[in-house]
């Protein structure tokens, strides 16, 4: 199976790199929502933030928090949004952690909108148990 | 400084509890992107990504990855959005990752529109040089 980040990692496939480490690859995403906005992707395939191993997660997620401060001290942003989607609207399913420069007044209104309301606390609280149910089970 | 956040990791202001451990508490949004979306944030005050500790890193995204799973397997989910604002869009100043059930054809768009485009190779290069030479910073 080609997977366009896998050949991204292995440098079979052309991409502004800007981290290169031996489990992570950081690289420019092609249609930017602001430039210098990065994907990092682990080198090894995996789908998604589910499949990520315990010991992958610090060194992934380290490294987002780098580049998220490297959009502010090398490219003048006020902030960063730091996003990954799993499954739905995963334009490629290889796990990517976008992180987007932001500066206010840019015009991202981000995933705010449009919200919904829950319509009682009951309705909430029953949310709630179902989560608390799966995030119980071992 | 009052912070909403630190109450309710306090118990002090209520709200729908889904995930309360020692680090980490998960709440739900009151006014969800979707019903069952997730608000993760660090026990301690924490302003934002890059003042989480290595400690931290992998306590907090563990329980971001255990909710991107509840929402699949509690509510019938069929992907999740994890997502944080740093600074910008930031509602809280205290850190919290969004995790948001998503299904497709649910309407959001997420972050993905506008994109925009490099003017050419050399602008996207220079971009990634930037970023390459701040990651370089100690």
């Amino acid at each position: 199976m080609s997977c366009v980040f896998c050949d991204i990692a292995t440098g079979s496939s052309p991409a502004q790199v800007v981290l290169d480490e031996p489990d992570v690859v950081g690289f420019l995403d092609v249609r930017p929502v602001f430039k210098g906005h990065v994907l990092l992707a682990p080198r090894a395939h995996v789908a998604t933030l589910l499949d990520v191993s315990a010991d992958l997660m610090p060194v992934l997620m380290g490294a987002a928090q780098r580049v998220a401060g490297a959009v502010v001290e090398g490219l003048g942003a006020q902030g960063s949004f730091v996003a990954m989607n799993n499954v739905v609207s995963q334009s490629v399913p290889h796990l990517h952690v976008h992180v987007v420069p932001r500066t206010k007044g840019d015009g991202l209104r981000g995933f705010f909108w449009p919200r919904t309301r829950y319509a009682d606390d009951a309705e909430a609280a029953q949310y709630a148990a179902r989560l608390r149910s799966a995030l119980a089970q071992p």
